[in-house]
């Protein structure tokens, strides 16, 4: 997985994470590890993959290749200069992967989809006429992804209070949703189109992300444009991004997609999506006045206070439109996307309550309290949203024909709002 | 009015237009002209404005008012210099004056918002209960956004066909919608939301904005999540970038809001709008067939083929909420601006017919086709939305105490559809 990470004065640079180690990339290109390759090695001493990433996929293919080579054997290239190419990772500060141009958001999982239409139009069709027929699509605000870590404050906002009328103040419905980013890896020049069979090619590769929302806000400001500041306060990326040529040994068969989509989104094949578990793990901010920060797994031993627990487990495969669909779709009115952009899935949700990717799912709108038995029987042990000094972590990971993949993780810890001007 | 033009082999860099000819800035500053100014003259030199806006509201000023008192009895101090530092605009290329990372766009135009509301919801109150109580907004597409003399490839898109089943193709309802882009000029961090009262310091300039817009894309996609190809195929900034300075003269009294917007929207004063004529000039497609191409006012002599026709007339004081409120609202949750971010306020219609900011309202959604009378009576004497060939330009100029202001303009020419994949 690639990222970008400093850990001395010459700032921050490309890594690759391998294990609890950081393989320094730029130390490896200085070192002369890449010179026969068709890459500048001085694109891994930037502060953001873009340049890298801009290199083309021949470059990604055969960087790849080379760093595979190197770890391979039990590193045995890498032995004279071990100190000066491996980091651990407790000694390396974590910036943005990339500098992000532009931020679109899916909706794309259709059990989500479902799930908000029973809630909000109980009385209807959960679906909207349009979702078996669009990506439905929106723009987010790129200027607030923050990389993995990074605390995310509680908005105030606008929203309607008990009496129906307009309040401001700290949203009473802060949420977390689960989420895939995928980063763009090459540019459609505006007005043309990537055919969908050819739109895999320009994603260099993917990441956790988790699409902060604060339900109350976004309520009572959505219509009739969408979501705005319910959404832009914050949303968190992975700090290393998985190459999508890596996740081919997951790929599979597509949900049956009825009725067929219109032939720009049809390609040659039928669309497939891929295996990788997902799940939500939240660390309650009652659990942490013991002090411990523990960071164990939820299922590592018994239960106790400040444990992690696991809130939802989903899969990347209840997207309904595969992601060469939402490529070509994004790009069939001419949009021109960028290296760098990000393009996230939308909320992943199950079809079982356990798998829903949202509080807003997993509680029902508030209505069927979370009950955290992990943690004990106390204050802290309901949740409808999230409180502050909860910490959200998304993890990811697949497993196929004997092989594992780790997609990471993307976690953020809830800082109270700021105090609200009168 | 500041920009980005290129004329020779040193390529793009910042120019100040003067009537019909550009001050060279980097020209400026390399003789000297800036050195007592606590600017760094090579600001002038790249190919963006944003590291000049970044230097701060100071140095605005400062360059401000040594262009002025250098252009000021009759340019004598640029004499021996004449020709180094004057480029006639003939021989200019314009180019996107800021790098936008990110492009709000608002709903402030309240007529615009009513008038949308009776096409759609004829029986219900047109105005959504929201709009007087929150500058409503959604996140644009950045990289989309193009200068002005920019063709405009018409979109293809999904869309309902006349079955009520979607179809693929190129939009049959491609409109423009006349805005004022406000080019951000200070950055806040992360969860520090702007003040209303100190907003305005938040603006560096003001430009003209054509939300280019394909109806029936954006009809079927927009539910639940807001307007997506439906905008980003395209969107018009112009090359010149009025300082907000320059439009002290022409504010104005605000329209009254009432109920009174929660605390955080309410300044220590009312507030205020800026009093400057906006018009929207077509020249159809059919008036060029004459080859004539002329750029005469419509009402400079009789009409005949190929005139620009304006089409309409409004004014910016028309807009509900002012600048102020919506760089407040848009920070109130903690969302960051940048600097060269540019917020548009959305479409800005008068009361009256004549004065409205879109064809979708001037032609009754297509139900009151408009008549042409200024280009004769032919085929191409009727719009209900764009057609190929279509020049649309959107002006504005304020005048008051003896006082006027151009605002410029912004124009672009409708593309036919490019072909789609089978």
């Amino acid at each position: 997985m690639y990222g970008i990470f400093s850990y001395d004065p010459s700032g921050p640079h490309a890594g690759y994470k391998y294990g609890d180690h950081i393989l320094d990339l730029a130390a490896i290109g200085a070192l002369g590890f890449f010179d026969d390759l068709p890459v500048d090695p001085s694109v891994f001493s930037r502060s953001a993959l873009n340049d890298f990433i801009a290199s083309g996929k021949p470059v990604w293919q055969a960087v790849n290749g080379r760093i595979r080579q190197l770890l391979a054997d039990d590193e045995a290239a890498l032995n004279l200069v071990r100190t000066q190419v491996f980091i651990h990772e407790s000694r390396a500060t974590l910036h943005l992967p990339v500098q992000i141009g532009n931020y679109t958001d899916f909706y794309a999982g259709i059990h989500h989809a479902e799930n908000v239409g029973k809630l909000f139009r109980p009385d209807a069709d959960p679906l909207l006429p349009n979702y078996r027929h669009i990506p439905v699509a929106y723009h987010g605000r790129a200027s607030s992804i923050v990389v993995s870590g990074t605390p995310i404050r509680r908005p105030n906002g606008q929203r309607l209070g008990p009496d129906n009328q307009p309040v401001f103040g700290p949203s009473q419905a802060l949420d977390f949703e689960l989420e895939l980013g995928l980063i763009v890896g090459r540019s459609n020049p505006l007005g043309e189109p990537v055919p969908v069979d050819e739109a895999e090619d320009y994603i260099f590769g993917v990441t956790l992300f988790n699409d902060w929302s604060a339900r109350d806000i976004q309520r009572w400001e959505y219509q009739p444009l969408g979501p705005f500041l319910g959404k832009n306060f914050g949303s968190s990326l992975s700090a290393w991004v998985v190459p999508f040529a890596d996740l081919e040994p997951f790929r599979t068969t597509g949900p049956t997609q009825e009725p067929a989509p219109l032939p720009y989104l049809r390609g040659s094949q039928l669309p497939t999506c891929f295996n990788l578990n997902l799940e939500v793990v939240l660390q309650p901010a009652s659990g942490r006045s013991d002090g411990s920060g523990s960071h164990a797994s939820a299922n590592a031993g018994p239960p106790k206070v400040g444990t992690e627990v696991v809130i939802s487990r989903s899969n990347a495969r209840y997207l309904y439109w595969s992601f060469s669909q939402l490529i070509a779709h994004h790009t069939s009115n001419g949009c021109n996307l960028n290296v760098g952009d990000v393009l996230a899935t939308g909320t992943i949700s199950g079809v079982e309550p356990g798998s829903y990717g949202s509080l807003l799912e997993l509680s029902g709108n508030g209505k069927r309290p979370l009950h955290l038995p992990d943690v004990g029987e106390h204050d802290g042990s309901i949740r409808t949203f999230l409180q502050d000094g909860d910490t959200v972590t998304l993890r990811g990971w697949g497993f196929a024909h004997g092989r594992r993949i780790d997609l990471g993780e993307v976690s953020g810890t809830v800082l109270p709002a700021a105090k609200t001007p009168v």
